[in-house]
């Protein structure tokens, strides 16, 4: 049986690797460590860059917190009363936010994550999500095969569970648009009469080691690319509704606000500059207007 | 008895009065309206400002929306289900948001709301916060003996009960930082044995009208005064707090964003550009790290 301790420093390893990768890929920024513990038990390191070659401001999280259950997760579990008393639990995971510099390069999100509690419930959760800022359909193919192949290796019904799921949860309902491309998303992947604990793990796993291959080529086609005020502009606005996403709809921002988490980790998904401009319209036909148009839900990127 | 046509016509006027006095305040920028219509019933006047000489970005926005009450609304009010089918609400106000250009000149909010529904309920609310980017004694003391003088022409207690109130809402909590040097700020005002309608409303009105010269006398005090990089730098941290209040904590924005109100009016608050730098840290003394210091809740700064 794959016990917690077993997954938190794989995550760990997830993390370093990650890292490196990284720094590989970017060739000139390094990440900076934050040990931290958080108030209600555990804690995390904090890994940030700035100022890379192609990395302008990212981070890579890993954290293992644990404590006494929060109200607002009993209530979103609807735990039932007589239970909750000595309730406590484990969450641990991996997560990542990179903003490159360039507006050619898609900014990229990952998470893996497992939680557990005293009851002995458990479960993993993740996804990874690209946010071109301007959407190309060979990167976003590229990128979706490489989502695709992950799930197929676990199971039939994973892509096909899983691409749906990213496209509802990266939604700015407010904008009516999805904040990217999407990729997959999962939660409360638990143990049931197709899936043991270790199937779950091993998928997980897969994903996490899926992240720098897959980043690391859409650095690779764009970096060299070339653009001007014109993009970076816009860059900027799409970074603003980066910012709205993670503020406004994303769970695990609000949960973590809410619950008095690490601030500065959780908001390391923040860019490094975002613009606002009151009702802002792109010219018809440009590629403003044409990433626009891709920024909806239930598109085939693989037959694209 | 004050009707709510009375009070949509007061409010709009108020509308025109602020933007001239703005016009006038700024010297150069001229306010653009947008007519729009809410999908529910009713609709708004937005008037966005940009580029001025000293607005950089704000907005003076009028309202008047009806329409079936939202499910949200009914389960934070607590109305009781039987009552609910045929109810409907009528609501209409004013709301500012001003980012300056220069990071001397303070950033204003303010807003002016009157609620009803077809049940006879109604209630006013409101309120004015100012939120240096620089905190200046001097000119924290004119901005609240303004608020002060306003509440005391009403009630002796209006100030000392809507101050610590704005402190309370102002606040960003995940930053544990209020957002600004606070103001006042009211809800849910309705009749009881102190105050009548036509009270409450004179109240809000003389909120209303002190807009303007509270403002302007800021303008004044502050447009010549010289900056650089650096300050320009602490600006755009200063309006990422911003962004981050109003899309996290603020309720207006939150309540319009997710009854499907008309995002652009509803995000005009947001700054027309904010920074993010990874557990950014004031330099000791420094003017930033004074302000860090005086952006707490319960500072009388009539007598600071």
């Amino acid at each position: 049986m794959i016990t917690r301790v077993e997954i938190e420093q794989w995550f760990q390893n997830l993390q370093d690797k990650i890292c490196k990768g990284l720094e590989q890929a970017d060739g000139k920024g390094k990440f900076q460590e934050d040990k931290w513990e958080h108030h209600a038990g555990g804690g995390g390191r904090s890994r940030v860059i700035r100022n890379g070659e192609v990395l302008e401001k990212g981070g890579v999280n890993f954290s293992a917190v644990s404590g006494k259950m929060p109200e607002l997760l009993l209530k979103t579990l609807k735990v039932e009363a007589d239970t909750k008393e000595e309730l406590r639990f484990h969450a641990t995971g991996v997560s990542i936010v990179l903003h490159p510099k360039s507006p050619m390069t898609p900014i990229i999100h990952m998470n893996v994550r497992y939680f557990e509690m005293t009851n002995g419930t458990w479960w993993f959760g993740g996804g990874i999500d690209l946010t071109p800022h301007y959407v190309s359909k060979d990167l976003a193919r590229d990128f979706h095969r490489r989502m695709k192949a992950v799930c197929d290796a676990h199971h039939p019904s994973y892509y096909s569970e899983f691409k749906p799921w990213a496209d509802e949860y990266f939604y700015i309902r407010h904008r009516q648009e999805t904040r990217g491309i999407g990729g997959i998303f999962f939660d409360r992947l638990s143990n049931n009469d197709d899936f043991d604990k270790a199937a779950r793990w091993a998928f997980v796993q897969d994903v996490g080691n899926a992240f720098v291959p897959t980043y690391t080529y859409q650095i690779e086609q764009t970096r060299n690319l070339s653009y001007g005020e014109e993009q970076v502009h816009w860059q900027r606005l799409r970074r603003g509704r980066y910012a709205e996403f993670n503020l406004v709809w994303d769970r695990g921002t609000k949960f973590g606000l809410q619950t008095n988490g690490r601030t500065e980790s959780i908001l390391m998904s923040l860019p490094p500059q975002a613009n606002w401009v009151y009702n802002y319209q792109t010219e018809e036909k440009s590629p403003e207007a044409n990433t626009l148009d891709l920024l909806k839900k239930g598109i085939n990127w693989i037959e694209e």
